[in-house]
């Protein structure tokens, strides 16, 4: 850190992304990425003419994009906004609206809580219940911005659209951002929900069901005025935030919907699989909707779990903090990489006697 | 814009980039694009096994490409960042260094000044002389940040690297960026000054010289500690910032340096060509060393010149702003591009008779 940094960014705490070692080739359950590759028309649509013509700039506006999004969610291109990752939505979400204070979970995202500190907004941090389902009614009427991710991470848990709307109704004067990366595994989406709410602002991402975290692409669907706020935070920041390769691939990727559909069906079925051998091995497994399972149990700590399935070429991610260091947070890979798992598990719980 | 937008980015003005028309067919010379396709190394990179991996999250170290940039200009990887457009570097310098204020051009890139009203920084500009030059003596001894392009844009001039170490001495206690879009095109680089000055932060871009404006890849080099200021925002806003296939991309582009520094050779000697036609019909041009030419004639306004050349399928940028209103910038293009742009400047003083 340098003597000129600014005083405010000099005591903040910046996010920290899922390891990503190279000493060993893992089994990666750590990100949440797929275990699927994009389809084959991602694949021949970034293989075509487009990268010799790199030369010239994105189209800021992402036309082809908002278009084709706009079919697939049955909505308008001017309901649709395209960012460099769903985490710019959610920074340029946190810029526009909270300045009043930002209420969110306790246990969610990490990410929230770097937003609020990057920009001195006042975090209202709400608890999840005890059994870590969220406190709906402690998201009601609060006079600022709120943001909640449904699935919930790193629980997996979700809450239903009667849910949502008795939030959007309590919170007629704010917007609600409801973080939906990863309701495409079992999860209901609140998009439909937009046309009907002016404050509702639903952010998705195509780095989980769509194969694509590598190429960073995350969108927002709300209300035309909430979409033209986000436009100019974007035209005041990095106009041309979503390259050129990665408007292909998005657009491709959607042209090909089914296939990532089908994809988000067969890793809820491994999720489901996973989630009967952790029960009959004595975890504790959260109720997940989300590509990845929440799990704990008595026989080895959370964080002992995590080193030894590391040792053993397995990454998971452990969270050292309050309420939830027993647990692990498991990706939902492959079924071949789920068996991995679950025998290496066995291993180590074997190895304790 | 919605209701609930905060009441500072309200009033904000957002950054206009240039017109991308797609009415028809334009000689494209209005957004400093190359006119030269990325090297066969680049096309090569990215058409290979990378695409099937966009499942995986881009490396956040960007490690590979800190690496070979290190190489190129001679300097260690902790001394070198990456960002997604070097707008994205600009704007965590002036989140990190500006809260004190920041000093730049009345005449220079747009986007300083939207980066103040985001930030609520205080805007200290300073005038250029009468011929456009820089006001080396108006950015001394500023308890601020300052920025400065170099060669500047829209002018095209430059100043020499002891103005801008007599910048850098006397504003020792505040960062000074210099903004390298253009270097490769003439101008000379700060990069070699960044191991004896703390507080100099050189800013480029693969936009320009290294074809890559749809890629959106920027870089700054300085001293560490400044290195890990930016870090740290980046960690804090958008940490996956730049996307596999751009890293790639980058890296090739790297490797084959000498195709696109004998491309900018080729510019600067379509510059030269260009700038003598214009001469000789009569137009004031500056003396630039970028790859656009900023000419006024007293024949026809700029906007009329700009309107007219539209017209005949010729883009160049106007900006109807005070003191530059007579001007256009015009991108060097080929020759071929730039043959028919005078060919047409021709026809229409020709219409004026």
């Amino acid at each position: 850190m340098s003597k000129f940094l600014s005083e405010k960014l000099s005591a903040l705490k910046e996010y920290t992304p899922g390891e990503q070692p190279q000493d060993k080739k893992y089994i990666k359950l750590n990100t949440n990425e797929s275990p699927f590759p994009p389809s084959q028309g991602v694949i021949d649509g970034v293989n075509g003419k487009k990268v010799a013509d790199l030369r010239l700039y994105s189209d800021p506006e992402c036309k082809l994009l908002k278009e084709q999004l706009a079919t697939v969610y049955s909505t308008t291109p001017d309901r649709v906004f395209l960012s460099n990752g769903s985490d710019e939505v959610l920074n340029f979400a946190f810029m526009a609206y909270g300045s009043n204070g930002v209420a969110f979970a306790d246990i969610t995202y990490g990410f929230y809580s770097v937003f609020c500190d990057l920009y001195g907004l006042k975090a209202d941090v709400v608890r999840l219940n005890e059994d870590f389902s969220l406190n709906v009614d402690g998201f009601c009427g609060k006079n600022k911005l709120v943001v909640i991710a449904n699935p919930n991470a790193p629980t997996g848990m979700d809450i239903p659209l009667s849910d949502v709307e008795k939030i959007l109704q309590s919170n007629s004067k704010n917007v609600v951002v409801i973080d939906e990366a990863y309701v495409d595994f079992g999860g209901t989406s609140a998009v439909e929900l937009t046309k009907k709410y002016k404050n509702l602002l639903c952010v998705q991402t195509f780095s989980k069901s769509r194969s694509m975290a590598g190429a960073r692409l995350g969108f927002a669907i709300a209300d035309k005025e909430i979409i033209a706020d986000l436009e100019k935070i974007k035209y005041s920041t990095n106009p041309y935030n979503v390259n050129s390769l990665t408007q292909v691939a998005g657009l491709c990727a959607l042209k090909e919907n089914d296939y990532y559909m089908q994809n988000a069906k067969r890793i809820i079925q491994n999720r489901e699989w996973t989630n009967d051998q952790l029960l009959s091995l004595g975890f504790e497994v959260l109720p997940s909707k989300a590509n990845f399972i929440f799990a704990k149990t008595d026989k080895i700590s959370g964080k002992d779990l995590y080193i030894k399935l590391k040792e053993k070429g397995v990454l998971v991610r452990h969270f050292d903090k309050p309420r939830i260091s027993e647990f692990n947070r498991i990706t939902v890979g492959s079924l071949e990489q789920m068996q991995v798992f679950i025998e290496k598990v066995k291993e180590i719980l074997g190895e304790l006697k």
